[in-house]
């Protein structure tokens, strides 16, 4: 893993540590539910990754991005699929979604050296 | 096909043929591109259209669901695989993508029986 | 209630059946979350179903709306209460939030004859 | 005017006047607002309208784009100017905005008959 | 107040007379629009904050969510009803508000120390 | 040009042939169409810029407002013009978009010194 996406996993968990150290059994809820969705089913883990990294890159959520980019690393996705995905979300989701897929390469490509 | 499916795309290509019609280039090159993403590459064409629908469905637009569920059912996705795409955009997109969920669902369901 | 709400409220019911009629168990658990947030709690139901209702509406998501309107006026919501939490949202939201503010009061003219 | 765009904008003024009856002070000043940053200014009115209409594609509001189409018919914007807009809107918002460029073409071209 | 709140009101106000010490009257207007929207009314200024936060939160606006945050616990909202208030934003608008509702919580444990 | 201005272009530059260094050729054929549509047309290349920089607004992405910004600097926008498109923008987009207009103020009040 590069030391980009080192840095952006810490943080993410002290984050989410603040969240789940309040009471709310709801939200609570939301991110077992969030965990959930991505499992081993019907599709494989890795197309799993691949639907909540285009879905990420259309709605322009930088973090949410970033999480899927590197789940898809994990998961064995290959630079020529990395590419399909980000060519249907610019398409979907059109020019505004650049400046989060140039994001999205700087991280992808940290990963692979 | 169901009788929803039908008139959704007979109604689909009539409109479309009053976009291309028009003189403009950039138009036109856009949909050929819009074509282009979607085909067989390193991801298959039928993950390519579950791509598709997970970005439509978070970004609630109607018409691009009906679109990618037609899609993929030709495509050969099964009953578990969509619920599956479904369950993705609608923890990634909240409880505003249930009414499109809805839809989904029923377009869907004509089209298996 | 209105004749608009009646039939609002049944078609949803009769879409929601579709939908919790299949096996997926997440999406089922994610419906349960959409009930359980709105009750009573530290803040009332009251309050919950405005807080709801102006997400909804930034979110221009009409059958949101339509749903949190109707909950709004079992709730006791006042006309004047309606009308701070429209302009909220339509400050927050923008005049494309016009065209749902003008569907919202629609309705809820209706409930109140 | 097309009979399309004559019933557009007797719904539209009948739903206005729901709105514009009620008490609220800021929502009646939001309006009278949306009203004064399409006048000619430093920028034409036609100018003003065509942004309002780009605005209005990418945030995929069919009202409002329905409206700025009427509008830009009257203050003269020719078929060649509607298809740029229209381009640059698709590029902007992507492939999610065709189906309400798709409507928008409709409306635009029954207004030139 | 915090560091980090104390930080974030004068970048917003060093900003904001940028914008309003230009001669553009409609944007002064809206700015007075948007403050009067959230004044005591039929609704507590309290739970009109709320709204205004809920919406931010749903819509992504992390510069809105601060500001809201900020007043939030200037009129007194308590710590469950700020859980409850992310919990609905989190429902109606999906894991892609997760993010923001990690900001929002980095502020709003700040504000209370 | 301002440092800000010329930082953000280097930047831009920088991410962009990580980009278009890939051998993808929709995403490359994605970039020339967006290269396209703001040309000189039926519409002038100023206006185009000017329709961009609305559509950018209310989509509320930086990276392509600032863009814009420094093309309709170039493309010899007045200040009062500039103030136009921003009201314009503002009152469609709502509250929610001043964020993005203070932040642009501040790039065009940079690009006029």
């Amino acid at each position: 893993m590069s030391k980009q996406s080192d840095e952006f996993s810490a943080q993410r968990e002290a984050l989410n540590d603040i969240i789940l150290n309040r009471d709310d059994i709801n939200i609570k809820r939301f991110f077992a539910l969030d965990g959930a969705v991505y499992r081993d089913g019907a599709l494989s883990a890795k197309t799993k990754e691949l639907l909540g990294l285009s879905a990420s890159l259309v709605l322009r959520c930088d973090d949410c991005i970033s999480y899927h980019v590197i789940q898809a690393h994990k998961n064995g996705v290959t630079d020529q699929e990395f590419d399909e995905v980000m060519s249907i979300g610019l398409v979907v989701g059109g020019s505004i979604t650049i400046p989060h897929i140039r994001r999205a390469y700087k991280l992808w490509t940290g990963l692979s050296e």
